[in-house]
């Protein structure tokens, strides 16, 4: 957004803070009242976001999460025992049509994992399984490790030319406050093993997809390409990346035992746990909100995604608290085997297919437990009314208004963004995102529960005013 | 000390500037003269100051420490490679009678370690043993958690009130600046099992001496009490500890997995290095640095003590590159198995105590890597004569002078300072010491080339100027 649809924008607020705050201005009223948006409609969503910033159950939400269940990857039994945990509470709180939505995955369980430098000086180093890899022998993979300098790099290598090698590849990701670097770094993970046996590597590790400097490897989904063989595939923490860099810098020959024992199952159970607050007028119109259950299983998924279950759900219980019943369904949705693939994802769009005209506008907090400081969408000049209050109202807030034709949504609502779901994005500050996401480090202590009041804050003004009003959010 | 003796130690600086600056000044140059300085000896320490403050090797030196030998658990197969490659790198610098003194030491090594909570929310927890601790059985132990807030609370305990059970015991240890609070809150790390094993237990997981909130469980050495059964010992990490914590808080029994499978032999090889730079008048009186070469083997022992000894080869080195030659020797010596119980030091002592009398003062770096900001003494007053010097040089440098009643000296010189030997501490900045103690953490990316240098800074006036005096420092 350029200098000067920042100011037009501005003084567009300006005049819709007259409107509500001065009863005889003019101005947007007509525009609001097409929406369905009235006065008090936005002062109860103003009231929710005030009382939010007084503090919220979001911190008691993860607290829980994180403790009594811990880590929860895709398809195992902690996972089962997180719906299990979700619809008890759910139901407590008092929401409709709490339920589980199951079904199967993939299995995949991590197993030992171990590596160390044989040569030219020995010792162990910190790794972990990619998740989805294959396993390496009983005994594990010892061979020369041949290094790159990014995936690109690797992409260029001869074919055959690592045969009976395993590929080491690095990278220089840096920290970005919209994480938007991941997608281009983190294909490093998703297809390097493919690129890696196209070459006829007999393994893969990588640096891990991470910014910080503890010795925590990043885990993370990887996928195999049709017709390749599949390697093994595993990434070092970053200070073991840089002694590998560093031994390689005095030009000796590294070699490396590589023991990955994940086992994979034909199939696993996972599923979506739902909650509901009916709509007072259309109750068949749904906004989706909601966070991922499933975590990777080194850590206890605190950020990654208890930060954003407790977010969602401590929103949508103050609107369930508030005394007023919205127009339209508020959906909570806690996903399912987000990490290995979007899984809840598709599963949901599969399901509910015939019903994706009625979700009128969704959204998903899965970035971390930082505050929100930026708010985009993609949506009608009728919906775009109504994101221009949620604006004015999120403004005290820090979060500003981005860019207006980019469909954020979070990862489990691509499948229905692709489908034509309308989207908002409440984009949380992700500077050091990558110091935690998939590591043993992604733990309760590291979030602010602050912070998640200011996440609940904006989470209740839109999931309110998405819900009260009666926008066509379609473009 | 009180601001009037600051005071009054400031005067005598200001007037020692003036003895050196303007010539024609007097004052303390009779008792400069007693103790064998001349205003050149003085200028030769400021020049070398100031020179290491314009960059030194020391990074290189812990730089490929770390990266060429790694890990150097005491005993290992590492710490012999540590030794090798010292001896190799301090004969090439050209110190003179560089060679190791060996010695044999108890062997332990540490295998499998691993923890599960099994109930009430079963998940894994980061857990290490604690240096010479004994093994659980093969298939581990399972057994209830009982909860102690500090180690006073265990001592408190009826005997027998732990039979089948197993101790955990908390602490609330805060950093400190000196890292004083490290003896203190310490002691549940060294004495806990036996005290557990008086009251019955089966075995004993505390919270680690750390300050950080990683998921790094901290090591370190661990005593047995006489006529107590030997009891497996390890400790959670300080994100673990809390989780354990909360769950407790809940009021729901624990039930824990603990496998630790260390082993230990009767005998394994150590030694110390020492490399001299012989004195021009008195070759038989030593000044001693150094630092300890082995470290713990979850890191690379980049802070502990990899740190300590390239800042005090650094310094030895560039006096041996300065082409003046002390009066004394300077004694350079890296200790082996200091992190096991200051083994290094005890066999030293035992080898050179016909010598002792000889060894005019001596200090170590161990501490980690960050800036020195105190200098603490105890010695004679014409030893005081020299320190006041010192303390003149280093005061540009952010070091100011302490307490001169305490012989703080680094641990592997605490025999020979009970024996009688002379010490000087230069102390660094803890704060952040314990975050990485003793951890996987504890690699080389943690560490400041710039703060590395102003400890040389510090080591070389140290050093040279105990060593071209002739002061009697023994009080």
């Amino acid at each position: 957004m350029d200098f000067l649809s920042v100011l037009r924008r501005g003084c567009a607020f300006a005049m819709l803070l007259l409107t509500f705050t001065v009863p005889s201005a003019q101005g947007e009223e007509p525009a609001m009242e097409a929406v369905g948006l009235t006065p008090g409609s936005v002062e109860h969503a103003r009231t929710l976001r005030d009382r939010a910033l007084d503090g919220t159950m979001a911190w008691d939400i993860v607290e829980a999460l994180t403790t009594e269940v811990g880590p929860r990857l895709a398809g195992s039994a902690s996972e089962a025992r997180a719906r299990e945990w979700a619809v008890q509470r759910l139901q407590r709180m008092g929401f409709a049509n709490v339920r589980i939505e199951p079904f199967e995955i993939p299995g995949w369980t991590r197993g030992a994992e171990r590596a160390e430098l044989l040569a030219p000086f020995p010792q162990p180093l910190a790794i972990t399984s990619l998740g989805g890899s294959v396993a390496t022998p009983e005994a594990g993979i010892a061979a020369e490790l041949v290094a790159f300098e990014s995936l690109q790099a690797l992409r260029a290598a001869a074919p055959g030319s690592l045969s009976g090698k395993i590929a080491y590849v690095s990278h220089a990701m840096q920290r970005s406050q919209d994480g938007s670097s991941y997608g281009f770094y983190g294909e490093l993970r998703r297809v390097g093993a493919s690129v890696a046996a196209e070459k006829g590597a007999l393994a893969i590790v990588i640096r891990s997809i991470g910014t910080d400097d503890h010795r925590f490897p990043h885990t993370g989904q990887m996928r195999y390409a049709e017709g390749v063989p599949k390697i093994p595939a595993a990434a070092l923490s970053n200070p073991d990346a840089d002694q590998i860099e560093r031994i390689l810098g005095r030009g000796l020959p590294l070699r490396l035992h590589l023991l990955l024992r994940p086992q994979s199952a034909p199939s696993a159970p996972s599923g979506n746990v739902i909650a509901e607050i009916v709509g007072r007028e259309r109750p068949e119109e749904v906004v989706i909100i909601g966070g991922h259950l499933d975590s990777w299983d080194l850590g206890t998924g605190a950020i990654d995604d208890g930060a954003g279950v407790a977010i969602t759900t401590a929103a949508a219980k103050m609107i369930l608290d508030s005394g007023k019943q919205p127009r339209r369904t508020i959906r909570l949705v806690l996903w399912g085997a987000e990490e290995v693939g979007l899984l809840g994802g598709y599963e949901y769009l599969n399901a509910h297919r015939e019903q994706l005209g009625q979700h009128v506008i969704g959204t998903e907090s899965d970035f971390g437990a930082e505050r929100i400081w930026k708010m985009t969408a993609q949506v009608s000049p009728a919906g775009q009314t109504v994101v221009d209050v949620m604006a004015e109202l999120l403004a005290p807030l820090g979060i500003a208004p981005g860019d207006m034709n980019t469909s954020g949504s979070g990862p489990d609502l691509v499948p229905m963004v692709a489908a034509g779901l309308p989207s908002l994005r409440l984009v949380q500050n992700g500077m050091d995102y990558f110091d935690l996401h998939h590591t043993h480090d992604d733990t309760l202590d590291k979030i602010d529960p602050e912070a998640l009041d200011q996440n609940v804050a904006a989470y209740v003004v839109f999931a309110w005013l998405a819900a009260d009003s009666t926008a066509h959010f379609r473009r």
